[in-house]
């Protein structure tokens, strides 16, 4: 059994880490902090756990939670991330960051979005933990940067049109949605219940710190720099990410036939699903699941390719792929304990 | 007191007609129609009007409803319409026509999208109802065919730009979100609440029907054939659209720049609010009142405007428009039975 | 025009205070305050308002607010109110508090439940506000405590059955549904979307503040001592109570003697609408409206009645009713800004 | 490998069948039955399988789905199943029938609730399936008759209470508040988003066709006959029932012992949970598991206990309890398949 410690497992990306890794089959979860509920039962604070596990949260130091861990995940804010995994990995133990701390390779770029960075040498040494890109990296990474969940939906969604050098970079928009457990479990105005049901709308249009992250990886893609239109909303569900993105064709071309390109892309990927001509995803049709799924409309009327690609923000956008790199640093089944299917209704 | 008459009442939007109608002051509602619930009180179907109405609904023919009404509402679905319509023209009502039959002025371009015209003689005299492009037309006008949801929040969000020659014509985005009243009260699984709730979609990408009416106002605002991508989604709420809109800036331009020219041109509009720079409108800031709200950002690194639109549907996107154009006229106070602050929360 | 403040304006219960006042025709608000907003204009911190008021939040002292209000509403927070209310009683103001602090007769009382009670001498002079049962003093007040939202449900559900003699006094057991915004605008985990949402829990069950109230005023109303069984349950809706309530008919009855009873009880009431025999309210009946819904079942296999009570939250089990309160306490019309119809869908 | 036929598949207790028998892991899904998408693949009217299997959906006879099915579940409404429960029995099959039809032992009872039953013969022969009262009788049984799902809360709610003769039975109130896909997948107004959504209802007061089951078990449990009233709600999320039940005690007893006896009535069982004093179940901590939570209170005033039971409607409620019925029917472990977490946010 593989020993996994949680940094920092109170907000909803930790515990759905926990769900998961509870269900994995090949791991101990031998530790998880959180300041706010330390020394109570995990099962007192989170009822959805009675009689799952008789852990309780800590508040220990990286050095401390790190002596009974092989792996372990971080799960802080960005900010305070840098702050700790560089002790994980001074401790010799595999990490896998799902902050924003460690995902862009250029420390300016980070500073200008973020703030200083505290650790900006080990930006060097992490591995973008996107598999279905690097793969082979990650799977000899001992420093995994977990993406985001916009820049999941939004790269998987357009690297194999980049790839494929199907559409002019310049014109790229990409219409985000998200739910509203992208936001935490901080509590804040604005993700009561009364603000956000019934509501919908856009935020942080055109600043949003997800932006260099999904051009960082998008310009990697298509071997040039690419500036896009990133709008981000949100909806009034609990989870999942849609995003609409456009972007204008290069050649006159059919659905039919980037479609094709999109399933040989991703052929033996296990975790992302291109859809049938004329049919797209739902949320629903992945909440609960690790997929990503896509759907590809052409509008030949003005030449330009739309794409819907839909996660689950917690999962394929957060804790599912963390488990998914885990699974590759350690030498798991790659859909170790993710095999299952969406819940829906 | 006018004599006003519903025909097709027991849809949203003749509920919603019904609503504001009862509350109007200067009118009398003489009768509504409904083949579903014909003979019913209208209290015993909806009892949110319990002890407001003694009306039942109606199996009448224009002919019978137009003998006790001086203004007739038709609220039947496309399709239907041109049936009905013309003949409470002909009996010398006003006509206010909340369905897609006579919005567009080009029969070809009706029969390409919807499919055969029964009445294409009487397109030509129907004004297309948006007060704040057409208030003097209105005004004089005894047939309104009163526009699509989707259309109003998009055509008021670019009017003031393609007024002002500020936007590449070519390039314009619209994603559009809205909420399931706009399906109807029709039992479909597809408006189910296990469905839509906790789900998201676009539907109808490049194809909706609505495309062709928005492209008719927005090429005539610009003296030039303009043609749009528009994507649809179905947002988890009960009201409400919002549409998020991307074009090319011709010249470079600050947001500051372009919002002092939205506030310019609906400067003596009731009905539209254009926000303060940095602010964008929610659904929930207009849910419930008959206000088009609007937002600009300028994305400068792509030289972008992003403009967000937020109406409620049932409002603004029907019967509160209708109800507006219904006071126009007839001599009413434009804003008589609108004057309802937003319900939050 | 009557001058009017509201003392506490940032919450859900201040902000529809508002909302009907700058719709009512015959007052003024003349000030507002808030300590977490002072100095900011209403509209940007409520975007719901922009363009409907100049008005800004003020940090105030009662002494401050009273010199430009002739009528106040205190909507503050329980404990808070029994410092503030009592100042503007000596300012000559007309008052209505709509915390808990003034709506028990007995001190001993309160402080058994809520803690001690800063100005007890003032409890005497306090009406509870609810005009179906005391119009008569209502009017004749300086000073109303507007009754909390779970007892105005459960009270106007009882009242004719209890008047009339017509239950087992010992067996009457409430079981209470309310939507979020009962639980105010403080950010608390417990009250983010992502809690509630998909959820539904009974909360405080045999200990919830609210029992007290609701006792005094059933004891009244039989003339007789009431212990009843009360259970709040939390709903994802935004508004709305819905109330079931069970007790054991004293004699052999049917639901339409029971219904003609209730009829005949609230005869001349315009905000309390009696279903017909087999149909129950709905929520969505009553939301955005002043109206109190009661329906009646008698399940005969066990003689227990079932009443069916619901309101908005918002509206008749709080702004609403203080509204009502103070049209009759200004004599106003009752329903003057209180006539609007339910919101639906 | 099991081979398992669904007769019926195209509801939503269908599709959770199919969801879980797909990660079973000891069964292979041979046939799914479905009039309204005969020919269909699955993944094309349920896009949550894309990917997933290739089955398609067929109009077979019961007795050409039986030829390659050792076990099958029968998931069609109450009045059809009892036409093609009784066809699988002749072929040999271990059924497990999920609707109403054979729940009940009395045919008098069911036609008086239900209407004429079409196979009485039958009645006798099915093992009414709550594992957690009759595991030797569903392990031996061939034929199950699933529960009901409101009954399933209620009577796991009780069993202990009554079989320790700890309460008054004339005084029991079942208020059970239910999500929306408990009303299935057909297309009715009355499921609609925009019906249910920000709304809350009662529905069929004192005459649901779930009363005679429960007090079917509800009497047996207590060795006399039990008459309850039981008033079911429409709760606007899509998973869950929630039962608060209500009866007066015997004597005056704690919740602390209450709970003990709780606790040693379901030691065993893996699916109960029972909650430490003071703290209660929310249907969102057991959505997506087969879990069943209790909470429990004494309102010591007026010697009551409330008890609170939560389960997922279509788990635990429905299709998990039938798949937790065929693992003991066929020798899986009883968890097999059913081990997963609720899904929490």
């Amino acid at each position: 059994m593989v020993k996994v410690g949680i940094y920092g497992a109170s907000g909803y990306t930790g515990q759905e880490l926990l769900r998961l890794l509870l269900r994995h089959g090949g791991v101990e979860v031998t530790a998880v902090t959180s300041r706010r509920y330390a020394g109570k039962a995990v099962s007192d604070s989170y009822p959805v756990f009675s009689g799952m596990t008789n852990l309780s949260f800590m508040d220990a130091s990286p050095e401390e939670l790190a002596k009974g861990a092989d792996v372990v995940f971080v799960a802080l804010p960005h900010g305070a991330s840098m702050e700790v995994a560089p002790r994980f990995l001074a401790a010799g133990k595999k990490v896998i960051d799902l902050s924003a701390d460690f995902r862009l390779h250029d420390v300016a770029c980070y500073e200008k979005w973020y703030g200083k960075h505290a650790a900006p040498e080990t930006l060097g040494e992490a591995v973008y933990g996107i598999p279905e890109l690097y793969r082979a990296e990650v799977k000899k990474a001992r420093f995994v940067a977990n993406p985001g969940c916009y820049p999941t939906s939004i790269i998987l969604g357009l690297a194999p049109a980049l790839k494929g050098k199907c559409i002019d970079t310049a014109s790229i928009i990409a219409d985000s949605k998200s739910g509203v457990s992208g936001a935490g479990r901080e509590p804040r105005i604005g993700s009561l219940f009364c603000e956000v049901n019934g509501g919908f709308k856009a935020y942080n249009i055109g600043k949003h710190r997800h932006t260099p992250e999904i051009e960082q990886e998008l310009s990697l893609l298509a071997g040039q720099d690419i500036t896009i239109s990133f709008t981000p909303h949100l909806l009034p569900v609990k989870r999942g990410i849609l995003s609409t993105i456009y972007a204008t064709l290069k050649t006159k071309t059919t659905a039919g036939d980037l479609l094709e390109k999109y399933r040989a892309f991703y052929r033996d990927e296990q975790f992302v699903r291109i859809y049938k001509e004329g049919t797209f995803p739902d949320i629903s049709s992945v909440a609960g699941s690790n997929f990503c799924d896509i759907g590809i409309a052409v509008d030949s009327r003005v030449n330009r390719i739309i794409i819907v690609s839909a996660i689950d923000n917690l999962m394929k956008g957060a804790s599912g792929q963390a488990l998914q790199n885990m699974n590759l640093m350690c030498g798991f089944g790659e859909d170790t304990g993710l095999a299952m299917l969406p819940v829906f209704p």
